[in-house]
């Protein structure tokens, strides 16, 4: 008997996306508006959900506030008001694109959580544009 | 080929999460300002999702109608401007946990469709919190 | 490793349900106020859900503008501002109900995808009512 | 010390624009798509608001269960799951805009309502193009 | 050339309507399922809107961050998972309708801003109950 | 009799805030993250909201279309996926507050519209953030 807890979170960045190994024209064509050279922004939200069985002493499945907690420790301090590309370790050599941060927050993440709680991650770029990753 | 039909619905209500088996110090530790002795309480908005074939003379799985007013009966009645705690028999001896709440609404709502149908219930605490159950 | 790329998209349509093989009074029983002879309509919300492996050159698993591209011209060219029952050969003869609308989308957005991505679709007919179709 | 009470409120309609002393192309030059022969639609979203004092006794200024029990009389019963081209008095001879629709909402509340409340009406056509009107 | 500042902020907090004068069938009659004995709750959400003159160094009409702490200590610290009939000393012996919950709001924040700053705040009760008041 | 048209529109772009005649630990300690050396980003949201008389052969105050345009050359075509501070003419020597921006976008779009229409513009930086100008 299995519930899913989700805890929703945000972060604003900037972030320009491009490959090094391709021509300023192929950058162009890939990425469009998104490549421009001194980089745009986004209010990132992030869901976490974690799925695995009721404490019956607590009627928690894991504590909201130790989520929030996680989260702001492995997600909003690393990446709130920063630029993506320049200023975390995670982007230096790895495309920000909402594919590659999603997979990226979901390793961060699962370090820090219990073995037997399954985890999917989701997050909004914009409101009509967003991505999840459950690990597999 | 199936499809899945939701219905969203709300709900306003008064809680208190404790353990009567916990101290004091162990409730407060555990369950900080949500532990307040008179209560708190929340807008919960409930997703009530049933996934079956399309009926060809209709054209619905599951007459969205019906599902609304299953909903208020076995909901909506119980828990609408109700104390969790005080006013229902499902939590007088259960802990309002949004865990334990879906799960409880989950039976209801089982209870009252047809067995050919799967159910899945999403329960929003806050915009930030919210939890989900599908039986298994 | 997987990640599924949710795009959002928009359509205002009227329409009408009914069986033609009811009488006036099974349709009104059965569709009730949806039934009114001269339609009537909706703000339809559309989610797009492609899963896939992530690019390596690009960071993808699909092009989002590539995927609004599909959107607009399999569903918004054909569906906006339209009445479904009367300006669209999609439902001369197919009662319009979201369960049967979704499966529609679901293969016009089929055809147009790499068919080593899954797909799943989601309709809003309100903020309240709402189904989705992945294809099983 | 005036206070304003908000009230949120919806109804689902088909609608077309035109004008008849126009010509076809005039009409189509000047409504685009919305003026599709056979009607497109729309979730209205409705917000009544009323300003008063609090009277100090209720703590009021004007009951919520009121001020949505005439809403629904007024608009509601009027125009949900309508056409209102077709099927409403009010918009047989005149064009069904955003704007034409909240000016005679807000006369149809302003008849209902105590002399001494303030009125204003804010329509929703789609949430990205929306109307207010304060009878001034 | 005067902007208007917006900031959001929540709290989850217990109530009950009624009027220790009237008989339980009047504040029956008067506050229906809102007069539950034993309370419901709310996610109140709201917003404090402060309007002046842009600082010409900081480009500020008001720091954001400011009033944020300011919104905390009067607002979030008092009435976040209180129950505002009991665990509070402004609604002891008054009727906590959204109406007078703004006002009091309202006066404390007001001590707290600058005397050239105007000051609105909206409350919202759920997403379809919400009030505001500017002093006026 | 005047109504109001608003229209919604939105952009993403980078920016930082600060002020060259401050030192750095002055412009640390009034912008706090916001003065981050390698920028930062937001979803903006706009609303433009134009108040005037409908017109009798329309019933359009403003063609909503016109209007969007309008949004699109004098807000988007500028900002969207660009760096305010370094991309724009507009905030190359004026620091891009929510405040700043809002007054600057109204002189663009009063500039296109006619002069019996009065204009507001509501800025959302992020949803929990948001400033307003109408002009005087």
């Amino acid at each position: 008997m299995k519930v899913t807890v989700h805890r929703r979170a945000h972060f604003n960045a900037a972030h320009r996306l491009f490959n090094p190994e391709f021509s300023a024209e192929e950058n162009e064509a890939e990425f469009g508006k998104c490549n421009n050279l001194n980089f745009h922004g986004h209010n990132y939200e992030l869901i976490a959900s974690v799925k695995g069985e009721i404490d019956q002493k607590t009627g928690y499945v894991f504590d909201a506030k130790e989520l929030k907690k996680i989260i702001r420790e492995e997600v909003e301090d690393r990446y709130d008001h920063k630029n993506l590309n320049l200023d975390t370790d995670d982007f230096k050599n790895l495309n920000p694109t909402a594919e590659n941060i999603v997979v990226i927050i979901w390793n961060h993440l699962r370090k820090r959580l219990p073995k037997n709680l399954e985890l999917k991650v989701t997050l909004y770029e914009t409101p009509r544009n967003f991505v999840d990753y459950d690990g597999e």
